[in-house]
């Protein structure tokens, strides 16, 4: 079929001589482009790289392009989707709805033809295969202190002359056996208790689940005996979210898995996540149900690895940023939207897993770690528990790069907390060739500094781009654009080769030098790529990064002012960015402060070892909230000096500061003055910010 | 229409000419009679005088005749019960259905014709108007010092500074108004915490919940001020539900509703419902939701009443006997049906009402009292309370007479219980022309010694039976039965008269001076009505009477040897059957002990007044609990002694008990001898116990 797609992966839609035209956005990729109306979703979906599998043909009988419209009015896309903007059902949609079943909700993407904007989610059970997910467990030892302990116990039958309920019997043999002087029950074990005596013969295991703040209670009831039960950490994090199952009497990592987030389809990031709640307030359930679903679903796949039940499973911890803490507990998070941003519950606590239609044990609990402020959550203080910089005496620099960077200065005598809007820049948002860390993706690259041609590195194939059998193997994934740590080696790369000054802006005058170097307008721009997709990086593109690296380090530097020293032994990376980026390019950017560079490390997935420090032993509940009460939490927008830091910050890799570790490692290049320089750098950004 | 019902109340089916024939069952009536295969449900109610509401004539128009089939196997009616055994809907019907909307377990009853053998629920939707629930609070003054307590506090706005949740500053705020030193908040609140923060302007009113057994817990939050909110004190009762509504701060009872327990489909009495639970397991579930239902609509009634709604009732108490105490919990109630008698849970317990499925405030809490014995529950607990035996010096007996007797015995030195299998007869079960306590049903009765005549008053008509105006009033009503206060009155008088030997025998000799004596095979029987429907007291009647009251009055023997003495200060009668029947009858039949005449008293729903206590008067629950602990539980079946009483307690009064106190306030007749007692009485009896 004859197709003319305007697809533009910015959020300008390219004007094309077909009259009607309508957009649309493709979950959890984020992909969007501008269609004429009657265009195949399934044709749309393939001409913007969106991986929708079809075995089929397109003739309406595979039933594997199966998608699904989100509805509601997306305030970033500007889009308001609604499933009648898709044609009705083709007369071979019907046929394979009637014969082999197509969910409600459901429709086959080669027979839908757009009629208006739609945002599309691309149904994750036919995404799991291609998304790279890349939390794991770290491997991180952790000493067993678990609020579950197990008890076998054997019960005297029942006596017509003592008629006391068998739960009670049971209650006081097992106060006996646990040592305790109070035991509760949970009320939904009753209906079980005597059959489950009866099965054991009157021997039976009992969790017993205790912790500080709760009452001794018994929660799982087992016939005979019972040696191994289950924990489960999730760190909920705006795009992927990570599970780890543990044993908890070993403390071992028995087994992990990760998925995406499926409330992208409400909005790519936290805010327009917000925002979606806030114009769609009847939807926040819908929110909820998502992630609820997509962790039972996880839970599913990580029993299966061990051989496991899922009632194996008696407690469990989750951390996340304060939306994703709020959504999953089913709270708006609408107030996180605006100043004062106040969260609605802060502090830690407990519940049952039942409460939050978690599918584990009935009588599982959840233990939610406290989050430090409205913008810096239960993430931050898990990343924290696991960095320990309020243990020690090295001066700690703990940054959790997403939408927002969280970030944890201090020692153990003073830890202080901010957030700073770095924007969805780092992921690959709001970049033109921008995509997510997917197949495709450019994530690493090197430009050459005499000959100024890139060679660069794509997820899915392990040869850099100049390696022999690059090109027959990257043809499975494509080049499809540019993920978060690709950004950053590219503007540093560019920056190193002396394509862009130190204050951002690309020096035209190489064009002299490479073909790469093209002019856009008033601007210039630099090809990397050009297999199917065009991949450059515009000056746009670079205006981001700066904004969102400006953003982060003024965040830290004005935590830097509150403790009265720039004195900085370590900077420790979370996160899965702060896994991939290079820590040395890191620095050339200027998105992190200098520092000695082999004091700089990525620590992984922080939040997620933090949420398995809490869920293995009670000790470190106690102590994440104890430093959650005592970090002093600082409101970057509220600070004045934010706006003098965040200027300076906007240079190469600084204006101000010298960055002496960084000079010693590395050879920066001499600052150079282009004519157009003032006002491609420093007027543009100053309308943006604020 | 030409309809050959043989209705019968006994158990025996009659014998017709007509070849094929179904045994229907009508509940909650508890009716039943063998019908011809083709007869419509509606006739063959009405010829058993089971009230069905009919406006149109049968002609499937008016739709007040609903039925529904109760399926499953029903072990005492010896009838297993399915929807099939209904022929299938008639074109009026399914018209009915189709424009008034028929819910799809319903059937209307005059077109509904019988296939084969059925259980019958008259749904008492229908019912409600006809039914009397001879329930209500006794006008009883209870010191208020609830559970829930209400707090009004104004909270500083959100602050940048200190980002802690809004819910957790409350709280703090809360532990500060209230004098609390830790409090908890139900998680069910979080989601709603930060709207009702901002509408009432920073100004909340929280309901706390502290028990002695519970943490303190903010469990309901308000806008503003909010200054009355109330509880929930309900007896569930096998027969009726009663439940009052209570104001927390003031302790007045403000309005109080009964209304029939609809588990009477699954079985009348409390055995059947056991052993249809042990035969239909699956049907659980559906005992356990009939009830809960039952008590939602009646907070629904008692709430319309003053004006309030359901999210103003903040706390419960349930007492029950221990079937209904485990069924309402969703228990499962076997254990009780044979010995040991195990109960699944016996001490008293605080819930969630929503998780007991009660549409109450969602943050509501339930006490429930505890059960002393297998046999002896929550319901004597309640009595137990009220009546208050465990406080004073006078040796009291308080029984509640149900299908099994609840007998607690003893004053403040030193308190027994025990329960004794009554059976139903009392209820008027397993008599020739018993029924329930409605309309049209005999419940006084008084027998001139000289005419033999009686005269009677039925439930419905003010006037007795020989005074003016009751033949017109009684037509409306009818005279369907003998309920089981008229039973008590009917075989005391017969005794009083000489109709019958202190054995329990009809005097035969006797028909030479009545007419109402009449031949019945080998035994006689006494004619009180033949209004329609032949009233007469069988035999085997007075059989079952007898076993009834040997059976109770074996087991407070029993406790009176357990206890060292025959003295007793105070009988207090419970529950409605207690409070129906005359004191001096009970004495005279020696179904009480003997006592002071002016020491027997009914004391109305005792129960119910022990549940407003514990729900108005945290000390209450202590004291119940503490008294439940102390009392001795005696086992009645596993006391030798218990045949030999029960033998004695066969004659009226006593074969061996002198009764003194009865004999100076009555003339008893002397004692006669007739040629076929020794067969009519030892002889059965002993055979029936075991």
């Amino acid at each position: 079929m004859a197709l003319a797609p305007s697809a533009t992966r910015s959020n300008q839609p390219v004007m094309t001589a077909v009259e009607k035209q309508a957009k649309v956005v493709f979950q959890p990729s984020g992909r969007r482009g501008t269609f004429p109306v009657g265009t195949p979703l399934l044709d749309a979906a393939r001409s913007l790289g969106v991986y929708v599998e079809s075995v089929c043909g397109g003739r309406g009988i595979c039933g594997r392009c199966q998608i699904s419209v989100s509805e509601g009015a997306f305030a970033k896309e500007n889009v308001t989707s609604t499933a009648d903007n898709l044609a009705g059902a083709t007369d071979a949609e019907n046929r394979y709805a009637e014969l082999r079943s197509l969910p409600a909700d459901r429709r086959l993407s080669c027979q839908a033809k757009i009629l208006g904007d739609l945002v599309i989610d691309v149904p994750t059970d036919a995404q799991t295969n291609r998304q790279v997910v890349r939390k794991r467990a770290e491997a991180k030892a952790i000493a067993p202190k678990s609020a579950v302990s197990l008890h076998t116990v054997t019960l005297a039958e029942p006596d017509m002359h003592v008629p006391r309920g068998d739960a009670d019997r049971l209650r006081e043999a097992l106060k006996g056996a646990a040592g305790l002087t109070d035991l509760a029950m949970d009320p939904a074990l009753l209906p079980k208790v005597q059959t489950i005596l009866r099965q054991g013969k009157w021997t039976v295991t009992a969790a017993i689940y205790s912790d500080a703040q709760a009452p001794a209670t018994v929660t799982a009831l087992w016939p005979g005996e019972k040696t191994a039960v289950y924990g489960l950490a999730v760190d909920i994090g705006s795009t992927t979210i990570a599970a780890h199952l543990c044993n908890l009497q070993t403390g071992r990592t028995v087994s992990s898995q990760g998925t995406s987030n499926p409330q992208i389809r409400f909005g790519e990031d936290l805010m327009s996540r917000v925002s979606y709640v806030q114009m769609n307030p009847s939807k926040l359930p819908d929110l909820t149900k998502a992630v609820r679903d997509a962790i039972n679903a996880l839970v599913g796949k990580l029993v299966g690895d061990v051989g496991a039940a899922r009632s194996d499973i008696l407690d469990a911890t989750f951390v996340g940023n304060p939306v994703m803490h709020h959504l999953f507990l089913g709270i708006d998070p609408v107030e996180l939207g605006g100043a004062p941003f106040a969260l609605a519950a802060s502090d830690a606590m407990i519940l049952n897993a039942r409460d939050l239609d978690l599918e584990l044990n009935p009588g599982a609990r959840v233990y939610m770690l406290p989050c430090i402020a409205g913008h810096v959550g239960a993430d931050a203080a898990a990343a924290t528990l696991s960095e320990a910089p309020h243990k020690g005496e090295d001066i700690t620099l703990l940054v959790d790069v997403g939408t927002n960077a969280e970030i944890v200065l201090g020692n153990r005598n003073r830890l202080l907390a901010a957030s700073s809007p770095t924007g969805p820049a780092f992921e690959g948002a709001e970049i033109s060739s921008g995509q997510r860390a997917a197949p495709g993706a450019i994530e690493r690259i090197r430009i050459d500094k005499d000959t100024l041609e890139p060679r660069f590195k794509v997820i899915g194939v392990d040869e850099w781009s100049d390696e022999e059998g690059f090109d027959e193997k990257v043809d499975s994934v494509g080049v499809t654009g540019i993920c978060g740590s690709g950004i950053i080696e590219a503007v540093a790369e560019m920056y190193l080769a002396g394509l862009i000054t130190e204050d951002g802006v690309i020096d035209g005058s190489m064009a002299e030098r490479t073909v790469r170097i093209q002019p856009k307008g008033r601007t210039f721009s630099y090809q990397i790529a050009d297999q199917g997709v065009e991949i450059s990086i515009l000056q746009t593109d670079i205006r981001a990064i700066q904004l969102a690296k400006a953003a982060l380090y003024a965040g830290v530097k004005l935590l830097q002012d509150k403790l009265g020293t720039t004195k900085l032994d370590r900077i420790k990376l979370a996160g899965a960015f702060g896994s991939y980026i290079d820590p040395t390019y890191a620095m050339v950017l200027g998105l992190i402060p200098d520092c000695p560079v082999d004091g700089v490390s990525g620590v992984g997935n922080a939040a997620g070892t933090g949420a398995r420090m809490a869920l293995l032993n009670t000790d470190h509940r106690r102590e994440i909230e104890q430093t959650v009460r005592e970090i002093e939490k600082i409101e970057t927008a509220l600070e004045p000096k934010f706006q003098e830091h965040f200027v300076n910050a906007m240079a190469l890799p600084n204006k101000v500061d010298p960055f002496p570790n960084l000079r010693e490692a590395i050879a920066l290049p001499e600052p150079k003055e282009l004519p157009q320089s003032a006002e491609g750098a420093g007027g543009r950004r100053r309308r943006r910010r604020g």
